[in-house]
């Protein structure tokens, strides 16, 4: 943290340049300030020719056209059919920390189905005093929580064990989205049943043909999952489990049950076979991992990247990424402009919150040489992201899920980017 | 805040009852325990019948066709022409803080205007050393924040002045958002240009036909102005300024510039158009209060509410609601359902924060008699919302903008709400 980055923090001369002086001619970004201010207004933004559209043009507002780039993208070649597959956030082309609905990545293992709020039914059963079956409108009668956090698909990155490969940081960091739920406290819904002494774990289970059954420890069902109805204030989007999700704080995505319908307390866990044939982790020696659920400590950097390269020459340039964990808060980020020789810590735009995404910026004077750009999270618990050569040495190459290993993007003098491994 | 409520707080056994035992019969909400739970699943939710949609259905994914009500709404007749108009946020069917861009209320003094990134440029000019035009690739070269702010327009609840009019929390309380922005400091992009001693003020403009001018104090300009280009995330949409917009936190949203153009360093204040004959407020006696600009503390129950009605009959309710202050964080918001004869302390889904929205619940046991609905906000000021009659004694009932009263719902005993006045 205290060494020196390669590259130098800007200076407020250095800004100057970065934008035109008034009466210096065209605005380049690199021209120079003009000895003597022109009072002639010519470069300021037009008035607009005519009036614009009324408030009733877009009873639901949309993305203007201009950025119709930032949108999901999915892979063809990844998956045999989009049914069951995955696509990605564009993160290289969102700031802040909260993740738009819209443009959220979805994973579904038989497709996004379509239910309505008024047929709904969630039962809880098993080894419950009383098995009840609630209706949405139940559910809306119970006290409820607001709270931001993050989920990640368990394979978010997977691609990488194998080296950098998909070129841009959606396509290597994009199973990510993070947004405000409001709903209930799956503990509150779990009383109200009665759990006997005997029932140690939760199975949850979604109305999709896959069903996607999942088994969850008692101690975290009765902790902060929330059986949730709203995401950033409105109701889930389809492709988000409308009308009630299973929200997992910190814990692998694929557990973020969505068109939930049912929770079964159960003794031991089900072992599905999204649990057994999926979801666990192949070691070199052919065992596996199982019961990965917590989300490792993890960052990207989102801009400069492949998908979001420097286009304004040297000078001032702003780093910028996210951070995030599913064992509580980020504290800090560094970032490294030399392959990890060095590291500078970046700023965080807020104090990390618990299993939430941390935006962290890191302003530096770019001398327009190459970078091997990379970052590095902290979390509340003292873990520190490791490199690749450092996770592959525990956990092989044979991994699918949990690669939280640091990220290297190569800048090169042109400001193009591209996804590499440095040894 | 010691006062009983007439409402008590509901126990379990009564929740007990808001959901069907299995077996119970069919699920409506009043069906009593079931003597011994029947091991039949009936009503679980369905599973799908079939598959669902690709994750190449939707790029950019829209709400789910039976939320199509959720939605930013008009007035025809308030208003000669939807160009110069407004329309409201839908937050009587919200939850949580964070508003979606799609259906945050919209002002537009002469329509909402299509800009592009690359013709953009925004000017500060005036009593600087430097005289800049930044474009917005400039713009991004600067350290950035990211921070959640509401934005309430000064008429929010203008209505109101006359008495109950509208029926419903969306029409008397919609002009209100709250986004997580990301951009540039004003200060920043000032102390580039280099402010003049003489440069006691800045006035702010916009590139739609109206301009909107407004004078801003340099102090609160140096303060926590930001010069934005995101909200929640993405791109600002069309309608909110796409691509930059000033966040002025905490004070009236006309002062939120769309579509930024030029921000000149004055010595005094223009006296613009849109802040002498608006945007003052006409006493009794004919005078005007000025430079209204900050927001005072105020909150609204979204639920129950006119459009928003008790469906389930009695037994355990949720009372919801928005509580927010232009002069810092909300510390607490208490709760009456006797038309302010008695208060109970609600619960803040988190700790208040400043200058945004926060969210509150109060989980009671409704006994299905009448309620007079009303919410009370207090902020780190130690500023109290007044009720209608204190603050019509102050400001008399010229008033348009600044209504800032405790709201009354009457609730009825089937349920339904109505917007009322209490004596």
């Amino acid at each position: 943290m205290t060494d020196k980055p390669k590259q130098t923090s800007p200076s407020r001369r250095q800004f100057l340049t970065g934008a035109a002086a008034v009466g210096a001619g065209a605005v380049t970004g690199r021209s120079a300030k003009a000895a003597t201010p022109d009072p002639l207004i010519t470069e300021v933004q037009d008035w607009a020719s005519g009036l614009g559209d009324g408030v009733d043009a877009t009873p639901y507002g949309l993305p203007i056209e201009y950025e119709a780039d930032v949108v999901r993208r999915n892979v063809e070649w990844l998956t045999a059919d989009t049914i069951s597959s995955i696509n990605f956030t564009p993160i290289h082309a969102l700031d802040g920390t909260i993740t738009p609905q819209g443009c959220a990545f979805e994973r579904h293992h038989s497709g996004a189905i379509e239910l309505r709020k008024e047929g709904y039914r969630l039962m809880i059963n098993g080894l419950v005093d009383t098995p009840l079956v609630f209706t949405y409108a139940d559910l809306e009668r119970f006290p409820r929580e607001n709270r931001v956090y993050f989920c990640e698909c368990a394979a978010n990155s997977g691609m990488e064990w194998a080296g950098a490969q998909l070129n841009g940081a959606q396509f290597t960091h994009g199973m990510i989205h993070n947004m405000e739920y409001s709903g209930v406290s799956l503990r509150t819904l779990l009383e109200e049943a009665g759990v006997n002494p005997a029932g140690k774990w939760v199975y949850v289970e979604g109305a999709d043909a896959s069903s996607n059954g999942r088994s969850i420890p008692l101690e975290k069902a009765m902790d902060d999952v929330l059986v949730a109805f709203k995401a950033n204030g409105e109701a889930l989007r389809k492709e988000h489990g409308y009308p009630v999700r299973l929200v997992v704080p910190g814990w692998e995505g694929n557990m973020w049950i969505k068109w939930l319908r049912r929770i079964e307390v159960t003794e031991g866990p089900i072992e599905s076979r999204e649990e057994t044939s999926k979801y666990t982790d192949t070691l070199a020696d052919g065992t596996s991992r199982k019961w990965t659920w917590e989300m490792d400590a993890k960052s990207v950097v989102t801009s400069p990247s492949p998908q979001s390269p420097i286009k304004h020459g040297v000078g001032p340039l702003v780093i910028s990424g996210l951070a995030w964990s599913g064992r509580g808060a980020i504290t800090g980020v560094d970032v490294s402009v030399d392959g990890g020789k060095s590291w500078t810590e970046a700023r965080l735009a807020a104090p990390g919150t618990d299993k939430a995404l941390t935006r962290f910026y890191l302003d530096i004077n770019w001398d327009g040489s190459e970078m091997l750009l990379q970052s590095r999270a902290r979390d509340a618990s003292g873990y520190v992201q490791p490199t690749k050569a450092q996770l592959r040495e525990v956990r092989g190459l044979n991994s699918i899920y949990h690669n939280n290993a640091i990220q290297t993007w190569w800048v090169k003098t042109d400001g193009e980017a591209e996804n590499v491994e440095v040894s």
